[in-house]
């Protein structure tokens, strides 16, 4: 067995099932192409679900969280004890994502991949403790290839539970304080960039925090940045537990088949880790949202990312990709439901 | 008994519930304005409903349909018989709005305000008859102030059922080939611009039928043009039966005080009448997407109003505002469901 599951191939796009779709929109009772982007939604998903009539009715979101080593430079505004007692509010059902999770009827799973203040064991959190937290990559690398491997396998299992529960979208979420400045650090790698580029204010620093986050960011890109051709080498160096998971989450999307709905920056970085490791899998990952982290943008150019909102939303969970999620079904019942100029006996325009 | 009673002053924002909104948001477990666009929804809602947690669970969509005699000047792609077929098909269930109206529970009215061609009664359609489609505005105005009025008072009725309903949102949809031409004339009215500036393809134009069209509108504003700084006059010269309809329809929600979500070009034509025949009421209009038809950015810029979606949709009906609906309704669940910090024992960051 390869520990390199990620290279298998992804499940192909079902070319047939595309084309029917795109014949069917044409002849929908509207005028060609009047839905826009939920046109190309509906007959990208047709070719991803293999049917003229793709849905996406189980929706699976799956929150990983992990603390960052990094914090320790002073790169956040909140106090690192939030990401534990997020992840306890995760699961009483007060934060962003579990209201929205209820309202779309949807699964909320919670991994916590490790935090840096040890928790009690919480009801309803899966706790695997990759480690407590990931180490300070301004200083050393954040991770070891064990730990990587670890946090990869935890999103492709979560994917397994997900197919098994019949879900048809996935959602990945994600929480740590300070993985906006990690997410940053590993763009920046991956992509070549400086960190002037890719760095913003995260959960609310102001002018000067940016500037020192951006600082600590190229202090660790002259100690990293020369290893990162290799994706997996600047996964582990720059990368948080959580980020590793969406990652491993991601690919495992391609490879079993379900279509994988991208959140906000943290999300699309880990994404373009996915896609460096395994560029097949990029067909299955829709984007939701452009978020207001300046380095989202870059990111979903390198992705050539279309994300469907813009909302200037800035919280991570998941949150962006479950608000995106009615519009997706919104695209599937439109596609589904309505009815040709034939059925309706309503004049097409002259071809 | 004033003719216009469209100057009646329409509900005032309660101040007091939206200061309490704001307050609670700023309270809730997610850093200061990471909701983005959301949080202002749910703080604008909360002084309209005039309480601190808003709701929009009942959605109310009255689609206005009527034919325009400008047509006559070959304007449209699609035959004027097209405008009666649809009429058909809304209430059957197979438009693009019936599937959405299903999808949210909303109650769908359709509305016929008159059409070229004449109709057999249509068991579910309202039909008013308020003339065989308006006149060819390129010749003569296309109303008279009788058959304004009378579409007028069709959209302010549509609204008090609405109410009686006890819904609390509305959105109007439109119908009626040859509509974009109506809205780009009495937008250019209105905004004393010309033509050229504000004038798309439609549903289908190609680039020498939008320079026709872009003609046939410079011959009805040498026409009525001079006419057009009193809003009423305008609406009568350049507006159409459902254009009409649904300033009446805007205005009386504002007088009511129920929220309403304005679609795209054309219905944002008819909200910037509205907001001409009485400025109160611009704070009750939302506008839920910014269309493919490039007049729409000029309304909405004279409208200052910021769209939640951008989605290249370019239908009518309604369908982007009923597009919009979840992404208000979920602003609406956040906001009255996420935990606050203290609630939740969550660390705020330091003020």
């Amino acid at each position: 067995m390869s520990l390199q599951w990620w290279r298998e191939p992804c499940q192909p796009v079902d070319r047939v099932a595309r084309d029917k779709a795109a014949a069917r929109q044409d002849q929908l009772t509207k005028p060609r192409g009047a839905l826009g982007r939920l046109e190309e939604v509906a007959i990208h998903l047709a070719g991803l679900q293999g049917r003229e009539r793709p849905s996406l009715d189980h929706t699976w979101i799956a929150l990983f969280a992990g603390d960052h080593g990094v914090v320790e430079e002073g790169v956040s505004a909140y106090p690192q004890a939030v990401t534990g007692e997020m992840l306890r509010n995760f699961v009483r059902g007060g934060a962003a994502i579990s209201v929205l999770a209820r309202q779309l009827d949807a699964r909320l799973e919670v991994i916590d991949l490790g935090t840096a203040v040890p928790l009690e064991p919480l009801p309803g959190v899966l706790h695997l403790m990759v480690g407590a937290g990931t180490l300070n990559f301004a200083r050393e690398p954040a991770m070891t290839a064990a730990q990587c491997l670890i946090a990869l396998e935890a999103g492709r299992e979560s994917v397994r539970r997900a197919q098994q529960a019949g879900s048809e979208l996935f959602i990945g979420g994600e929480m740590g304080i300070g993985n906006t400045t990690c997410a940053a650090a590993l763009a920046c790698g991956l992509l070549g960039e400086r960190a002037a580029s890719l760095v913003g204010p995260g959960t609310g620093l102001d002018a000067r925090g940016v500037a020192h986050k951006a600082a600590v960011i190229e202090r660790a890109l002259a100690l990293h940045g020369a290893h990162c051709a290799e994706p997996f080498e600047a996964l582990c160096r720059l990368g948080g537990f959580e980020v590793a998971a969406l990652a491993g989450a991601y690919l495992a999307c391609a490879q079993k088949g379900i279509v994988a709905l991208v959140d906000g920056f943290i999300c699309s970085v880990a994404a373009l880790c996915a896609v460096r490791f395994n560029p097949q899998c990029r067909d299955w990952l829709l984007f939701a949202h452009s978020g207001a982290e300046p380095g989202h943008q870059r990111v979903l150019r390198a992705l050539e990312a279309q994300p469907l909102l813009d909302l200037g939303l800035r919280l991570g969970e998941g949150s962006g990709a479950a608000l995106a999620v009615p519009l997706l079904r919104q695209a599937c019942r439109l596609h589904a439901e309505m009815a040709t100029f034939a059925e309706a006996a309503v004049s097409d325009r002259p071809a």
